[in-house]
């Protein structure tokens, strides 16, 4: 048993959604009820009412969205970037995921060797009780094993990015053993997919806005799960996406939007709305269309 | 002007010492009193008892090391382990490298793209006020631009780094429009040596456990500075990495040990030897000899 594939497999069926809303919380961009209180605590240097904002506004956005998600996701980047106030709320936003049933999901992009991995690890797992994390292999497996250690959470090697510069290496193509070339992008796929079949843990985090490269690696990883962001802000298309994403039960992947939900007028309905395209697209898969349609964990 | 650059040349200088001292601050590997003391406080969940063991403990150790060392480098892994005090610690511990005179390296290996780096890069250069950080530009260009867009910081890319399992992706050998081949860390390095050229800020990490790749890395890029991990613990040979590491001027590298210095019985007699190893061979470069043996900044 896996505490963060349980989570979100239940989720997933419970609120018919594949959605991970992205809690990267910057108090700028607060409503003003959540900002002016944060930045006059700031001024008064009141570093535990500062933290209670930005606790208060992850929960008001948990509360609204938990009806179309399927798991969060905190960028860790943001709650450093507030200092110490920051790692304070990010302990009792986790906490208040895990409340509302849900898996937590560091979006960390970690990636070191050997002790340090270990403590990466121990931080996210043990200090902060995160179900799951991304990590970074670009320095090999020494990177990965400390975390896929942790048999009940799960980590998500960064394979094919979404931003736009993420081919300047991982589209390269290289020669491994045999004469084929490959990209970058597939060989840590396929050591991604060698990890997980010894650890059952290890998924991917693959680009929304790489349709092609995602067509390319669900074919070849039919079996792993995928973090899956670039919809919302940056603005990838679920219909190009999603049918050669999922898998044959029409998941497999968790798509993110971060800004895109937590920055709307009303993040209740732009997660439901991505829910609602997401969903359009689940059982039309490209890969491997089914007799029927349907897969077997719902349907629309 | 570069404060992380100036520093550190000052340093190097005053000290006649390329060390790095990695502030990998364990609770568990501290001497005994300081040890004891965490622990104590730990058990009655005295946080702020906590940081000040740590902070005093870095203290300790900067004050015996300073007159051997040119560069700090605490690995936030390490803190960030530690929970709430830990964080805590490290701001008050970069305060303490700074009142010694000397630069404040983050080995935070951080890597995200656009708002996120943004993000990352304040929380670093900002929020900690660190000097320099390590990096890791697998997603690209994005991932850098944000550091180095700090132009009086400095950050030190990923390229061919110590561990045992960094072949397993920048040894893969690329072919790109010519027919020459080149593996994955020299198509990063010729990244990081343009990106330097654009913004005058920007370095790699080339382990010290791998010579021979750091021989090429310096005959193509003469100009860097690198951080070079791998010394004490890790095992490598100042013999065979010095002379192919060094630039013309005897310098343009920092060597970095950690728990071999930190945990060492006496921390000052472990930096003075590891400074003395080195500039046994600081002038005896392979790549470029110079008639007279010296360099410009000093001679052994």
């Amino acid at each position: 048993m896996n505490r963060f594939l349980d989570k979100v497999k239940l989720k997933i069926k419970e609120n018919n959604s594949l959605v991970c809303v992205g809690l990267d919380i910057n108090p700028e961009a607060m409503p003003d009820q959540f900002k002016s209180d944060y930045l006059r605590y700031q001024r008064a240097g009141s570093e535990h009412d500062q933290a209670r904002v930005i606790h208060e506004f992850g929960r008001w956005i948990i509360k609204q969205t938990a009806p179309y998600t399927c798991v969060y996701k905190p960028q860790l980047a943001y709650y450093e970037a507030m200092g110490l106030p920051g790692m304070m709320a990010l302990m009792r936003i986790v906490d208040e995921i895990h409340r509302y049933g849900f898996a937590a999901l560091a979006d960390s992009k970690r990636g070191d060797i050997a002790e340090t991995a270990k403590m990466y690890a121990k931080a996210l797992f043990e200090v902060f009780d995160f179900d799951a994390t991304t990590i970074n292999a670009y320095m090999g497996q020494d990177v990965v094993e400390p975390f896929l250690a942790y048999q009940d959470r799960f980590a998500f090697v960064l394979t094919k990015t979404s931003n736009k510069s993420s081919g300047d290496f991982q589209d390269l193509s290289f020669r491994g053993d045999g004469a084929e070339e490959k990209p970058l992008y597939q060989i840590v796929a396929e050591k991604a997919q060698a990890w997980n079949a010894e650890h059952k843990n290890c998924g991917m985090v693959v680009g929304a806005t790489y349709p092609k490269e995602m067509e390319l690696i669900r074919k070849l990883t039919p079996e792993m799960w995928y973090l899956v962001p670039g919809f919302g802000a940056q603005g990838a298309d679920p219909e190009a996406l999603i049918p050669v994403g999922v898998n044959e039960e029409g998941d497999g992947l968790v798509g993110n939007s971060s800004r895109g939900v937590i920055y709307a007028k009303d993040p209740a309905k732009a997660a439901q709305k991505l829910r609602d395209e997401i969903n359009q697209y689940r059982w039309k898969q490209k890969q491997m269309p089914r007799a029927g349609g349907g897969g077997s964990s719902g349907g629309d």
